[in-house]
């Protein structure tokens, strides 16, 4: 079987463990029987030994597997990861949601969207950047009673990604360790206006919007702190077109978006002042994770 | 000339000062020019005397006028008020809103929403009830740079509010002065969940989700204290067919949202556990303001 997973953005600004949308840039693996297991990697992480030797992927889908069928059996898993690492990418999401996919499948259960996502959170308890993955899309997700809930926009094609990728990774765990423990009422209900604003704006397709209420009280300064470039990198995006710019997830990517016609522009004026960084155009990814041929 | 505006319920739960709605429940006021100014009142505040002598309509309807013309004339002004005084039903808005509008009006100017909705935040600075009055139907609001952003959706006729009203009044400043200064990171996160994801289902319609995220963590619990029977309208409205049950503002009303075959039931349950409440079904409006008769 083949699967791609799609990378995301979570947070969008105010929207914190909340927000989320799918980028069209794919983690891609291949499974296919064998006698014993063993693992490629192409692609991000293709020199990392402990991506190899410990592979959270391999170990994922061997549970579940095992949970489905009462079987332990042995696998080719190909990789090819387009995802950057420890970039506020989702590349951790996508793992998860594309082995559990793939466990269903090489089960021979039926891969159900909903299944998915809520099996992920045995592994993932923050559901913004695991809604995007399975969904595609513009993404709002709520945990209630161990069970997530999410609602679902289509991101129009007159819009694209441009997102800056810093040399330098960002930890999740480390990121989220040094947030506030509590906010100010004033803060917090403005987060909750801003987050409430963004998500009609995304689900209206009124991106002219963006700009206003892509603004946050929680998180984004404290972590931009770490990689004080990043206030550069959304100045400029703005003053180039920019229709919203936040970090991405925990960082350190930063995305932008624009309309179609700006892209390019935004992209050069980026690339000539952030030569340590990369930045790419990316299209937004509308379906989420896929199966492409099955088992 | 003739002016209906809206009762409005804001808050929606977790969405403070920032999400509203508008009801079919109208404070109706006709301004005819006059050689001395006087005042009738009809409904809700009729027995009040303070009300006659210090008219908040009046004055902000003269501020606005002054400010229009130049002038200061004289006028009749009939009021029929059908929206309960200090009960969170957006009584305060309709009068700051009907009385900017029919200054306009009066004074021969274009009366148009945005400059109304914008005008209104000299004498109402949180969006909430003022959006709804304004434009109808549900509304996100958010204030950036002395301005008001508001989006909003329409709100089907499948729904309806069942109104608890109670015989006390709350008063807003009071009941805000009580709230905390400060939240815990995970009830702020909480609500930026709650808050966009009703944002959604009233965006899409999706009207079955209402009640996994109708809940808050800001100041429904604090302000129910006040009024505990609240607490059991609650359970029993969502034990009967309550989509949502949310305070009404700072209260002390109570808004519950049903589908219209679930409405009459829910009405007879309510009105014969709490006697001493008025329940009422309510039509949701999707037009805010409206001049029915020009000057």
């Amino acid at each position: 079987m083949n699967i791609i997973v799609p990378a995301t953005s979570a947070n969008l600004g105010p929207g914190f463990d909340v927000l989320g949308l799918s980028l069209k840039l794919y983690n891609k693996v291949e499974i296919t029987r064998q006698k014993i297991t063993s693992i490629s990697i192409k692609g991000e992480g293709c020199n990392n030994i402990y991506l190899k030797k410990n592979n959270t992927f391999v170990k994922i889908f061997n549970e579940i597997y095992l949970e489905l069928t009462g079987k332990t059996d042995n696998f080719k898993f190909n990789f090819l990861n387009n995802i950057p690492l420890s970039r506020g990418l989702g590349s951790s999401s996508s793992v998860i949601i594309g082995a559990i996919a793939s466990a269903y499948e090489m089960a021979g259960f039926k891969v159900k969207k909903e299944t998915i996502l809520n099996k992920a959170l045995t592994y993932e308890n923050h559901p913004d950047n695991i809604a995007p993955a399975v969904f595609g899309g513009f993404t709002v997700s709520i945990i209630d009673d161990f069970k997530v809930y999410t609602q679902k926009a289509q991101l129009s094609d007159k819009i694209q990604a441009i997102v800056v990728i810093p040399n330098k990774p960002m930890s999740t765990n480390k990121s989220r360790a040094k947030l506030p423990k509590h906010y100010t009422a004033k803060d917090s209900v403005l987060n909750v206006a801003y987050s409430s604003f963004l998500t009609s704006c995304f689900i209206k397709q009124d991106y002219d919007n963006l700009k206003i209420t892509a603004k946050d009280k929680f998180h984004e300064d404290i972590r931009m702190k770490n990689l004080p470039e990043l206030f550069d990198v959304k100045k400029l995006a703005y003053e180039n077109g920019s229709l919203m710019s936040t970090l991405s997830g925990s960082g350190s990517s930063f995305l932008n978006i624009a309309y179609k016609e700006d892209s390019i522009n935004l992209q050069e004026k980026l690339r000539s002042k952030f030569k340590d960084f990369r930045v790419e155009i990316i299209d937004f990814d509308n379906i989420g994770f896929k199966i492409l041929t099955k088992s």
